[in-house]
Order: structure tokens, then sequence, then C-alpha cells
């Protein structure tokens, strides 16, 4: 197993995910954006559903803050929500106004089945398990766009009209969320399932939680480049 | 405004879906087991589909009872679990069993997107609202199946081999809990929007909430046509 | 640790509990039960306030439902449901209609503090928390109640006026709902716990639901003793 | 009906609750804050169980962004979280820091019962009901408070040495959020309930909601008063 900056956790579901992990980050759309092919209106497109995507995200991160058992669970939980709406959502905002989208367009977006079958299932996993099932869902989303912000501010195109979406993934800001969300779901994990996590009785049904959201990545990627 | 006998709620739902409702209601699927040309391979993967789909449903049933108001909507809730645990699901349990599939396998099986769209979409209406936002979310499956079974049931060819499907849902004691639900949706809508619900401002959002909901049955056959 | 016919799960937590157990089940309204010098009063206001906290129980059972990862798990908590509307309720409705009371009234019942804390508690339980925390908080009910009405049943006071209530629980249909619900539960710590569940990081919390609980139903019997 | 401040809405609740928004914002405790008389164990033991009652607050503030279905009911919502989280626990935090009680074990507190029948009604309001339901739960605490805190800033003997307690909901960052959370409330109610939202049907059971709530927030002052 690969250590990983964002915590013991992730990186064992990351090993425990195997193919389709790879499939996520290194999808034919985020080549796209590293080497600058993209089309736009996939971009575009992609763009408007993640906006919707977000929404639902700061929800069920919310529901996160509702589910957490310490003070420390709430902050993080409390804290990502205000990074999402007042950080990543400002990205989306702010490239879609310069196309001519206006926010409001965009919280009203008809949402793709693709889009809809990732926030719904996250946000069922809370209702339906405990704080640990909720954060196996979020981790994917989490903590692959971190891995494939960091590849892409490295390798991507000097010319690729992508470059603030890279940032915004890839700098620092996001990065130290993302590892203070990681340290945050290694001492979840220790307080539910004890020093051996991987040798619980739940650990294969939060791994199975991980890798559906997994896959639902890879579908949000292959909804993205097929466009409207 | 056609009447429906499934009640006043129901009809104006429909009337307000339009297309995407025929588009449901008139499906090649449907019209698959009503001639008997269904291939066999696609009515067992929507049959394996369906049974997960179900056991979701009944959560989403059992989540009626927890933002239920009255004692009345309490019972109608919990006896639609029970009809579905207890008669809907046997015959996918029956006629899977005659394939050689257990049931354990169907409780197992990895959920298509589309199925997991549907049900997640409903579990969070319900989350997310309250009892009309979750009854609206239920509603096109209830009583769409409840107008395909009675119109398969007087018009299915005689040599189909998808009878037993079609009288399950074309049988008394399913058009009657259907009766019985849409009633109960009936008072429940008077006692929290009024005499004249579609004068409300909530209207137009639960008649997005069912014809969202409409639409993903349409996705749900296309799923189960596509095959495994 | 005494073992129990409700199964191995509920005489750890019977016995991790200790004296707020026995105050629970050896209180004062028990006694006046069982030997027939509770107040008339007393027991009306306790079986109105009853009667809501079975309609939260019923909520909390369906929550359960919703919250439930096999098909056993499933069932047990709808069969609950079941036995709460059908036949538990169906003693306070007799009772109360023989006093003049109807079931309107009992419904819309304003609901002492200890009814609020104790339903509500449970219910939060199930939204914060995943199945078992659902089940620690709904077990000392369950089972304590069995174990009243078994000792009861064996010692009450020949002319004691509240035969009804101790036949309620003592009698085999109840006993046996209790003995199935804690077969369940067995195989849910099992399935999410290991073999060991004490040895478990979870095993403290959910103690502590169960602790709580208890606590909470002699808060219980304190305000039915207390009367209107 | 007297304006308010804090919008139409609360102004209506307000009104519609009569007495027991009197007995709660008027209540001995209240007065002992305001002319300095209140014994400080009553005050330190008020304070660790309130701490214990934002926790949960948070939690459902947190909750309310997994009901919004606005953006701006989303960012009022997770705005109050942070509020609660960063300024109105740190007056409980210092406080109690100066008597000796760490955070730990603050957030480690037996909750009394009275504590747990608010918190938990209100979450629950949120399961089983709207945003509406949740909004009505949570008015009379963060209003109450509001008028309380302005009475009392302009009241207070000088002497008191209740000043940081009553200078943390008297102050204007407290004042500011609760203008923004009561503006929100109106237009959350406009959006689902129309211009007249007393006649609209659901009115009284939100009424009932917030009343049932202020009678919760006078049983939480007798509870300080009386002590551990």
């Amino acid at each position: 197993m690969t250590r990983s900056v964002y915590g013991d956790t992730f990186a064992l579901w990351r090993a425990g995910c195997g193919q389709p992990w790879h499939d996520y980050t290194h999808h034919a759309f985020v080549e796209g954006l590293r080497d600058g092919t993209l089309p736009r209106a996939s971009f575009l497109h992609y763009l408007v559903q993640d906006y919707v995507f977000l929404v639902h995200f700061a929800r069920a991160w919310s529901l996160g803050v509702v589910k957490a058992e310490t003070l420390d669970e709430m902050k993080v939980c409390a804290g990502t929500v205000d990074a999402l709406v007042n950080h990543e959502m400002a990205l989306h905002v702010k490239t879609c106004a310069a196309e001519g989208i206006e926010e409001a367009t965009l919280f009203a977006a008809v949402e793709a089945f693709e889009n809809l079958a990732y926030t719904r299932y996250v946000m069922d996993a809370g209702l339906q398990g405990d704080f640990l099932d909720l954060m196996a869902s979020l981790a994917p989303c989490c903590f692959g766009y971190g891995e494939i912000g960091t590849r892409l501010a490295q390798s991507a195109a000097s010319e690729t009209p992508y470059r603030d979406w890279i940032d915004t993934y890839g700098d620092a800001e996001y990065q130290g969320v993302m590892q203070t969300v990681g340290q945050m779901m290694d001492e979840a994990i220790g307080r539910r399932l004890g020093p051996d996590p991987t040798a619980s009785a739940r650990w294969p049904s939060l791994q199975g939680r991980f890798t559906t959201a997994t896959r639902l990545e890879v579908a949000f990627w292959d909804m993205g480049l097929r466009g409207a």
C-alpha cells in the first residue's frame, strides 16, 4: 500500500479500490484538462453539473456535522462546507459568468442522471449508516480531486486553457483542507474501529461505499465528456 | 384533466407531467411485456434490478412512517411496506428462483446507475423535504405500475410469457392498495395545502418531484431494455 | 452476566447498565401495577402518554427499516412496527375507550417533557448513528417491558385491576416478538462488530445509548406516578 | 401584532404563542442575570448544559443546510453554524475555563432531561418535517435570546456579574446574525406558503412547533435555576 498525504484510511481505501481508482483519476476527461484538448462544450457541461453536485456535496458535509460525535469532527465538517461554498464553488461561478451563465441558472440546472445517482447515494449513505459510511462515500471526491490537482499542477501543458480549474485543486488551500479532512477521517476510524480497522467486521462495507462512490466519479467524467 | 381511480392529487400530477408520463407508461419495455416480445434476458436483468429497487422502495415507505403526521398516514405507509415485502417482492423471488437465482443474490446485486439515481433521489426527497415531497416522489412508481397493470391485464397478448408480472400489478390486491394510497395522498395534500392545492406556493416544486421521478422511471425501463 | 431469553447482546447491555436497570424494572409504578395499588389516575395519565410514546416508537422502528442493511433486519423492524400499531396500541385504545377517551384525543395529547426527551432521543440516535445506535436505544423499552411482563405475570396479585396491561407484555405473542428482535440484534451486532463485540471500540458508546434510554424509562415511570 | 427587527414571521409566531413567550423571556433566571442575583452555581450549571445544547443546536442548523432549497437558505444556515461554533460557544468555553472547567468536560457533560427534550425535539422536527418545521423549532431560541440580550443590555444592573453573557446576545454581531436569519425565514415562508402564510393549512402546525420549543425554553431556565 502506497502512503498518502491524505492519511492512512484513504491509502487503505484507495488500495482496496484498485482499477476504478485509476479509471477515475486518469480518465480521458482529466487527460483532456491536462493537455488542453478537452472540448470547451464538454467542460462547460461538466462545470454546470459540478456546480449542482457541489450544492449537494455541501448538504452532505452538513449531514456530517449532524452525524459527528466529537467537536473536532463537527469543526472539520463545518469548515469543509465553508470551503465548498466560499472557495470551490466560486471557481464555477466565475468561469460560468465569463461564459454568460448566471449563478441562479447553475442552481436550477436539470441534473444529469449520473449526478443524481452520485449525490443522492452519498446523502443516503449518511441517512442509512453512521459518520463512517458518510465519510467513505465522500472520500473519493475529496482526495481524488486532490490527487488530480497535484498531478496536473506538475504535468499540465503550459497552454492548457484549464489552468484555473487545475489551480483550484492543486493549490495549497485545497490541499491543506484535504489534509485536515484526511487526518480527521483517520481519527474517526480509530475512534470507532480501533487500531486495526481492516480487521473490523465493518471494513468490507466501508470499502464498498468508497468503491461505489469511485465508480460514480468515473460515470460523472463520462457524462462530462459526452456533453449535454 | 382526466380523473383517476387513484385520486385527485395523482390526476393533477399526471396532467402536469405530460409527455414523460406517456413515455413511461407506454415505454417499449412495457409494450414488450404486453405483446410478449421482450427478450427474456432483458426481463431478468430488469427483475434483478427491480428487486433491489423494491428494497429501497420499502425503505422509502418506512421513511414515510417516520415523516407521517396522522395515524392514518402511518398505517397506510406501514401497510405499503408490508405489501412490498410480502406481495410484490414475492413475484421477483419466485420468478428468479425458477431461473436459478437465489434471493441472497438478488439482495446483493450491483445496482445499475439508473437504479441508484432513482431510489436515492426518493430517499433524499424524504430527508430534504416533508411527507409531501416524499409522496410526490413515490407516486409515479405506485400509480404508473397500477395503470400499466390495468391496461395490460385488458390488452396483453394471450401468449405473452409475462402474465405473472402483469397479474401482480393488475390484480385486485395491488389495485386496492394503490387506491388506499391515493386516497391517503389526497388527504395528506388537503391537510397541508388546503382545498386548492395547485394554488399553493409549494405546488410547482411538488410537481417537479413527480416529474423527475417519472423521468427516472423512463431511464429505468431504458436500463432494463439495454440489459446487463 | 446472566443469560437472557432476549439474546446475548441484551444480556451484555443489561449487565453494563447496572443500577438504572433495576430502578426501571422494579420501579414503584411497576410494583403498583403488580399489587394493584397504583392509583387509577396515574395509570390513565401514563397510558395516554404511552400511547403517544408508541406513535413515536413506531416511527423509530420504521427508521430501523430505513437503516437496515439485511433483508432480515428489514423484516424484523417492519414486523415490529406492525406489532406496535396492531397489537400493543390496541390495549391503550381499548382501555382508554372504556374510560371515555377517544383515539384522536390520545394522538393529539400534549406530550410530557419526559416523553419528548425519550422518544426524540431515540429518533436522533437513529439520525446521528447507524442501525446499532438505534437498536441500543430501542432495546431498554422492548426487553424491559418483556422482563416486567414475565415477572408480573407470575407474581401479580390476583385482584390487581391491571391484569390486561400485564397480559399484553407477559403473553406469548409479545414475548415471541421480543425473542425475534433479540436474535436479530445479536446478528446485527455480530455482522458489524464481529464475534467479540465488547472488545470493539464502539462498545462504550453503544452501552451509553442503552443506559441513557434506561434512565429515560425511569423518568417516564416517575412522570406516570406523578400524574397529570 | 407588534413588529420585530427579526422579521414578520417571528412577529406572527410570537403573537400566536402568547403567555409562554413572556414566561420564557421574563423568566426568573433572566431577571437574575439582569439584576445579578442569580446564584453562581445556577449559572454554571446552566452554562455547562447550554454548551451541550449549542452542540446540538449546531447540528440542527447543519440539518438546515441539508433541508434548504435555495442557495441563500444554505448560506444563512451554514453561517449560523459558524457563528455558533466560533462566537457563541466561545463565551461558554472562556467562562467555564475561568472556573476550571475544560472544554472536553463540557462536551462530555451528562445532559439534563430538559436539555435532551429540547434539542432532540428540534432535530426530529427536521427529520419529520421540512425546512419550515425546523425553522419554527429553532426560532424561539434565536430570537428569544436576541430579545433578552437587547433588553438586558439596556436595563441590567451595572454591577451584575453576568455582563459577558448579556453582551454576547446584546452585541451587534449576534443581533446582525439574527436579523439575517429572520429575513431568511421570512423569505423561506413566502416561498413555501405564499404571501398570506397565516391563511395556509400548515400554519397551525408551524405555530405548534414554535410554541412547543418556547415551552421547552421555559423548562430549560427552570432546570438552570434548579441547579445540578
